[in-house]
């Protein structure tokens, strides 16, 4: 089973990747999709629909974990974050993968035991949860806790590796991705 | 000069096109997007983004007129109008046209006269300025009023028809769309 995590974002997208293999959760590959700021919004949009599009269909996952927006802030920010998502959920039909959309709250929750934790504490238990040598940037580390949370019902504390793993692990952060255009 | 007016909505996305021959604003088509509402959100956004990459790859327009959103109601239907603009806009950016953003006040002004106008009256504008037999359904109307305020500045009462030429006009008029999937 492969779960690929999303975390939509107009100026930074995360992603991340990984995979049930015998029984445990191995980190495949996570990076920061970050439109031009130079570009049109339309060309914005495009760039996110169609890296989304080459990154799906290079993972085949069996589904793709979407955060979930109870209440944006404000109007503005939601329009800015809807456009987002919408190119982004756009690319997710055209690749036929199954959506599924967890909130945050209900992630962070799973990944730390902690609805509220902040970024970092994402960012650290992500880290030791798929045994990587280096934290993953703040969305990217988002992205792998959604995929993560799905994968996993309840608490992922249970799947912290032992450290005779941890070479092999360090092996597969070598797929890391920084996608920029 | 041809012109492709969009009115994105996530139930129902107005189209119209227009284009400019011998001096004067023709009528091409128009017509209303609506998603199935059976579909996943994943699915509604993807069949957005693909329609109007065909719409605009067949048209070609020279630029693509969309309505700019100033204030939306509230979060959550800004979430959801933007979801369906970053389709829309993610789809113009991968046919490559140039993207032109107008406020609706500024349309319902060039087209009626009145910044407030309402629906029924841009329709009947609409109608009356390209000479179509019927009305167009609003949404289309509010496309073909788009891409008429863009195609000509200042107001458009003077490109009413003459009634000798409605023959003609009702001829093109056979290009009407209602694309349902």
């Amino acid at each position: 089973m492969r779960i690929l995590g999303v975390d939509p974002g107009s100026h930074a997208t995360g992603f991340g990747s990984i995979e049930r293999v015998a029984g445990r959760l191995v980190h495949r590959l996570h990076g920061v999709l970050r439109p031009p700021t130079s570009a049109s919004l339309a060309d914005r949009l495009r760039y996110l629909h169609a890296e989304l599009l080459v990154i799906t269909r290079a993972e085949r996952p069996d589904a793709v974990v979407v955060e979930r927006v109870f209440l944006a802030a404000n109007p503005r920010s939601a329009l800015v974050l809807g456009q987002a998502r919408g190119a982004i959920l756009a690319s997710l039909g055209e690749a036929g993968v199954p959506v599924v959309e967890l909130s945050a709250r209900q992630v962070k929750k799973s990944v730390t035991g902690n609805g509220g934790a902040a970024k970092d504490q994402v960012q650290t238990m992500v880290a030791r949860l798929l045994g990587l040598a280096e934290l993953p940037p703040a969305d990217a580390a988002d992205a792998l806790a959604l995929a993560l949370t799905h994968a996993q019902a309840g608490p992922l504390a249970s799947l912290a590796l032992p450290s005779r793993r941890r070479s092999s692990r360090q092996a597969m952060t070598r797929l890391v991705l920084e996608r920029r255009p």
